[in-house]
């Protein structure tokens, strides 16, 4: 903790270089011979040189810091994403400041400006608050994950495809009826996709279906209450028909199984239950809960793959015209469990 | 995006003050005087000038910034902290650069130093990878959250009071034999005091009790596996006793939930169950389960206060030989549900 701090000049007097020459070293090593660099390098291994990399930010440019925002961590989905990017730090070297979203957009604009002034190489955001037209007017490769995303480049998954593999598994199961719990309908997020690619299955297929779009918050107590009185209607309603439910995500889909086997003492072979995400809320449940999964490591790779080349186009040919956003889309994968399938639950435990 | 950067020399221009001048206001705002300090803003404002914290940094040596290590985001405890320490941001302004463990000590190591080079100003460490004398011989603030703390400043659960809060519950409600699951009782590790507590409570009171004591690692079939096999034992060993089951945390006791509902179609009266952390697995499990819960705001905020306590001493008096390290203790706060009281089930919901 006392150690002194070895400067350029020490550094100088050792090798017996100018300070320059020690500065090109820092700052554009290839400028300095083979020969000499080796030299320099032994002697910040003799004098023991701790780097100062906010001095070399400076210097060169690169802070390796990305930004990442998040809505919540009260769906699991979030929390998994967040994981995978701060575990890609082995792979790409960059660190990672999280935003987890606050109520408060005048927080998060607030942050985004204090990332802006820290010289952050990109940004990745899931929140939903700004436009992604105000983001890309933002000085930093900016990178969108399952939001809405016109102005950015963006990594979603195939939510239409997802929709359908639900509703077309369900049917293969032989369901009377096919119904879809959803909470936000609004086109520009790109998971309301999966209500029309469910929906347009239905129709193609002439199956009878019925959509229940229903809005909650973010919190557990109204998501549940929503959910529960959702399923009671549905009960009703249908009485001795094969009822296959796709739930728009993995947690809502936890709420009414867990309803569900309280209810009735277990799940009733006439409910056959489908979520989407594969969080591990969807593995860890009562019932292993069958799933469209979402890709979350190809997912984060990809996305930190667009952010990469734009730092890279950026250093390598500043001021071009932006080019048009890149959309990458990764397809889901049915997952089928007991929630769908009691035998798969009899051959895997 | 194409915007010309406001230099010193621009804002000296503007002013009339000099280049040094305008230097002081960034780094000594209190040299220069109320009025011109005034004059400056106006014409930051005017021309539009962006902070450009790094250099600030060099200059002010205050990054704002604060490493963030857990283990893992697999436990929902590890997640709920961090998002806790990420809202404090709002409180505090301190931004947090997360790694969340890996396998693998190296890449701890390595980050942890990539860290220094990055003048965060402190570091709080919920990893048990390096050793707490270690930890405090790094140049930086430590403080350290329900983890090994011979050697730094900590921030912990009363462990000990919560597992007699447990043992007490459960005997209270008339409970014939008391079991405590656990899967580490490495004594540096301050959860292993919940051990103690319980143990203790059940000598003091004469009451019959069992420690199962089984090491799983961090993955959810392994953790099920060991859960399920010692559920499958207590149930053979103890026919038609009362069973009090304190479980070391939520996540292994929501495992034994589903375990008993399963295989009884619900939970039988003669099972009570406590968990400990209070993380949302024990309120959004098929059965609310009670819990030891921690406070965990109350935690992290006593965590950064620490923490500022020795960014500030460090700025005020550097070299002052450090003083012993600080612990705080908070206490945990018992939580009844429908597991140890099927009575506050029926009210509640």
């Amino acid at each position: 903790m006392s150690e002194k701090k070895v400067t350029m000049k020490d550094i100088a007097d050792f090798t017996h270089f100018s300070k320059t020459t020690i500065s090109r070293y820092f700052n554009r090593p290839e400028s300095v011979s083979t020969e000499n660099r080796e030299k320099i390098a032994e002697a910040l291994r003799v004098l023991n040189y701790k780097e100062n990399k906010v001095a070399r930010i400076l210097a060169r440019g690169k802070t390796e810091f990305i930004g990442l925002l998040v809505p919540n961590l009260f769906l699991s989905y979030y929390g998994e994403v967040m994981d995978s990017f701060l575990r890609s730090y082995q792979r790409y070297g960059y660190k990672f400041i999280v935003f987890a979203g606050s109520d408060s957009e005048e927080t998060e604009r607030k942050y985004i400006e204090e990332l802006m002034a820290y010289q952050i190489e990109g940004l990745i955001v899931l929140t939903h608050t700004m436009s992604s037209e105000e983001l890309a007017s933002l000085p930093v490769p900016v990178v969108g994950l399952e939001r809405e995303d016109k102005y950015i480049d963006s990594v979603n998954t195939d939510n239409y495809l997802g929709g359908m593999q639900a509703a077309r598994h369900l049917a293969d199961l032989g369901c009377d009826i096919l119904i879809h719990f959803n909470s936000d309908a609004r086109q520009e997020i790109p998971a309301s996709r999966r209500i029309a690619g469910f929906t347009d299955y239905c129709l193609e297929q002439h199956l009878p279906y019925e959509l229940l779009i229903e809005p909650y918050d973010n919190t557990y107590a109204h998501m549940k209450s929503v959910i529960c009185r959702t399923a009671n209607q549905v009960i009703e309603k249908y009485p001795g028909l094969r009822k296959g439910i796709f739930v728009s995500n993995d947690s809502a889909a936890s709420i009414l199984l867990n309803h569900l086997v309280s209810r009735f003492g277990g799940l009733p072979e006439e409910f056959l239950i489908v979520g989407f995400d594969n969080t591990r809320i969807s593995q860890e449940s009562i019932i292993p809960i069958s799933t469209v999964g979402q890709q979350i490591d190809i997912m984060t790779d990809t996305a930190m793959q667009l952010l990469i080349a734009q730092i890279q186009g950026r250093t390598e040919k500043a001021g071009t015209a932006a080019a048009a956003p890149v959309h990458k889309i990764i397809p889901p994968i049915l997952i089928p469990r007991a929630t769908s399938m009691p035998e798969v639950a009899q051959k895997t435990e």
